[in-house]
């Protein structure tokens, strides 16, 4: 059994990734029960085994993670941007091994954990160069006026500071994007906040090595070895332990609505309740308009099942139903959907019970009347087949259940009759992360009511294009109203991001010696400030 | 009795503010038991009766709020920054009347009301000048890349957009600006997000004036009635039933700890939770440094003798802890605020239960073993004396309790052995909405560690001032760790407070001529963009 897991010292050389360096999670040596990666594809478990960590792991993981909680926030920025180019360089440093195991843990190919790879690496450094640009730190000075009337106006100067130490939730189905160096991690890091990792149990290894490169890339960039920990296992009872813990100020999670919703209610209940940017639940509606329909029908089934199958549907955007209206368009774009896939091949899900969740889902929807337009060949057991189901819109919205999310490769067909009855299915859904539009820039001044309808269910609209791929840029959103994320008011991917871990803090009357750099006069960072209300990157004048 | 409140239909003449225009209440017509307001410093009921609102008059006010809720969010910032000022004009319009009620229902005076009354309009007026500057949307704008493999980047726009109704809970210490027109109802209407309020049952006339006021600013800036409406009384269930509603989409909320829990418990257990922003407790301590005690002696007196009996104890940032090093300078320091704080005037608080929640506090002060040094001259029964406490650090760090708020006009002197003992009683802080420091610039570098821990305490930290006296302006920030307040990521005060009631939406590919202006090509209102992560007011190239 690996020498699992000491509160922080490196463990003994052999485990999953041979490294022999620092590995940094927090099990008690030789406490935990046995935990094993299992390969989905064969059911059979890998080695080497790891130790499901226990509550003493995690107040182990969350003290040192507060004791170096000020190093990281003093840190400068600099040196934050070095610690997370090291962690994408340690991770590139991993070659196949990393990819290798991740691919045995979860059954996802080689070539998507490549693109995973690089997306992970890039998210890294987008954060790295965000800090070292500085402006996020929305620093906001007003000035003093000695002279005002009755009392004089102090000086005043705003600007946001790590929140403290954060809990991220691993997710099982992007595992290194959206898992240990995902982007809920660097985000954190980047902010100035500790970081304690609860791994996805479906990939113990992976997890393992990603959290050895975090670590050597804390100490290569000179942080204590507090600022970043890794808590292993299926114990909901731990997840819970580490909202729960007293140092815990933000929590990151993504995930199912279930498991998201055990989280938000554990951190409300605190008698100090903190954030929580849970990621959940999403069908991601896409609206099929006329002129889409009549004209761009064939491209419109290439795209919808590429996106429907694309990683045996195992993507948060995945678009899980198409609307449009009742006639010969519809039913052609459906009967091309069903054939291609019924030819579809079917595909191994991340870890077992995901699989059984998704037959359930299929089983409820064809209880609550969805037909069967389409079910991939019966291939091996244990590997999801794709599916089309279809429903009249009358019936989609009698039951609120058929727009619950099915996590997997199908999508549900609602034929609506007319604009009126789609906009109906539109003001049904619940909160998205995406909502589609496919038709002509005249029908969406034409739809301008379905327009809105999807702007206040969704955070990121889409015109002519596929909810899948999540750009990591500065203006991606992702994130939407509840079930789709927690808090509507942040986003999980991109550079703004690094808001959720951060909150204001404003100085009075304090001297210039003791601000921080970004509120001094001189303006030595470079970055955009709002002074006396206005945006500039100007010095001010000396007092 | 007042005919009161039907579902937008204009009353009849004869209530309070006598203007027998709209007054913009939900009541329907004769139900609800009959409320009053009470002058406090008699006992004695007002004229005219108003009416408790029941929860068919929330059930009414949120679907307005609802259907009015796309209207307002499509208003253009000027047509929304005309509702702000010309709601302005009518509190000013509403003269001697307007302050008279609230004299005689809060009896604070008449010169604190008039000065509260222009930080109000001033509070409306910023936020009108703040959106039609328009850079809050926060635009940034991702241009897309057709030529990039694997695949094309995407063109991604995204900008903040009103979070949806908001409910807002008047506080009982700010019959204006923290009330119906203040802070919370003009920020969540600047963000384009229709308001219901629900009165301070303290202050129901003056609620009932300020409402009317809004209501003619709605009416003259051709927005829909259900932009603004008010909810009377003091049933809990009342308020907690507008938390609950299925249309409310934010919470903003001033007043007590346990009241606050109540509302932040009530939107967690919501099927969909939803953002609450209550500003609650805070006992905003105060660091004497050695230089301070010695050499500004008398100055602190003076100043902290004002700043504990300013408005008769009752604000948010009344400095109740003092805390310095124990010595002959703090002694002579308490020796001082005790004899002038014996000689303090009593008061007539905001209502009889705050007075008796203070006399409370302090009986449970003295059991927990904090030394009375002074108590106000025994004066008209029912009114406040002024008080201080004191106690050794040791006694204070072993009793959280003393930690806690008593509101009103006390303070306790905390006497600590040496800076590491000072430390530990910043240490043993709950969360604050301001932290003060006295001393010389030379001793902030010495007390690094103090400013550190404070930082992570706070909201605001002030140098050689006193806590009350929040500046309205960009940078200030009125929030803090719980439980100063619920969301620590957000302020109360100042032209941030904005965000509170907004999310972002992003666009992606969407045509030029369906995207708001703010994110079009054209730069049409001039504002701040992030463009390809560059900020800048330019226009993008004509695609």
């Amino acid at each position: 059994m690996l020498p699992a897991a000491l509160g922080w010292r490196a463990p003994r050389r052999g485990n999953a990734g041979g490294s022999g360096t620092l590995i940094h999670h927090v099990n008690a040596e030789d406490s935990g029960a046995e935990l094993r990666g299992v390969d989905p594809a064969t059911g059979g478990t890998l080695d080497p085994p790891y130790r499901e960590s226990g509550s003493a792991d995690v107040d182990r993981a969350l003290c040192a993670a507060s004791d170096a909680a000020d190093d990281l926030a003093r840190a400068p920025a600099v040196q934050r941007a070095a610690f997370l180019r090291a962690a994408a360089e340690e991770l590139v440093a991993l070659g196949d091994t990393l990819l290798n195991r991740a691919h045995v843990e979860t059954a996802l190919p080689l070539a998507r954990l490549q693109g995973e790879r690089i997306r992970t690496v890039n998210q890294l450094r987008l954060f790295a160069d965000h800090i070292e640009e500085g402006s996020w730190v929305e620093a906001r000075i007003d000035t003093a006026d000695p002279a005002r009337a009755p009392v004089p106006r102090p000086d005043v100067r705003r600007m946001l500071v790590p929140i403290g130490p954060v809990v991220v939730f691993a997710a099982s189905n992007f595992p290194l994007a959206f898992s240990v160096p995902g982007g809920d991690t660097a985000s954190a890091l980047a902010a100035g906040c500790p970081v304690v990792c609860k791994a996805h149990p479906a990939h113990p290894g992976t997890s393992e090595l990603a959290a050895g490169a975090i670590a050597r890339a804390a100490s290569r960039s000179g942080l204590p070895t507090g600022v970043f920990g890794l808590v292993q296992g299926w114990s909901h009872d731990v997840g819970l332990a580490m909202v729960r813990h007293r140092f815990t100020r933000a929590v990151g999670f993504t995930g199912s609505l279930r498991a998201g919703r055990a989280i938000v209610d554990a951190a409300a209940a605190r008698e100090d309740p903190i954030p929580v940017y849970a990621e959940m639940g999403s069908i991601n509606p896409v609206f099929l308009l006329p002129s889409a329909l009549a004209e761009q029908n064939d491209k419109l089934a290439d795209g919808l099942v590429q996106a429907i199958t694309l990683g045996v549907g195992q993507f948060c955007t995945n678009p899980g139903v198409l609307v449009g209206p009742r006639g010969d368009a519809l039913d052609r774009l459906s009967a091309r959907l069903a054939e291609r896939i019924g030819r579809a091949e079917s595909g191994t899900m991340l870890y077992a019970r995901l699989h059984e969740a998704y037959e359930r889902g299929l089983d409820r929807a064809r209880a609550l009347g969805a037909a069967v337009l389409a079910s991939g060949p019966a291939g091996t057991p244990g590997r999801a087949r794709p599916a089309l189901l279809a429903v009249q819109a009358e019936r989609f919205l009698a039951s609120p259940e058929l727009g619950e999310e099915i996590f997997g490769p199908v999508s549900l067909v609602v034929s609506a009759e007319g604009q009126g009855e789609l906009v109906r299915v539109a003001e049904s859904l619940e909160g998205q992360l995406t909502a589609t539009i496919h038709g002509s820039a005249r029908e969406l001044e034409q739809y301008a009511r379905l327009v809105d309808v999807l702007r206040r269910k969704a955070g990121r609209l889409i015109f002519n294009g596929f909810p899948t791929g999540v750009e990591v840029g500065h203006a991606m959103h992702h994130g939407g109203p509840w079930p789709a994320s927690s808090d509507a008011r942040t986003t999980s991917v991109g550079s703004a991001a690094i808001a959720r871990f951060a909150r204001p803090v404003c100085y009075q009357n304090f001297p210039e010696a003791s601000l921080p750099p970004a509120l001094r006069n001189r303006n030595t960072l470079g970055i955009w400030r709002l002074v006396d209300g206005r945006t500039t990157r100007d010095d001010l004048p000396a007092a």
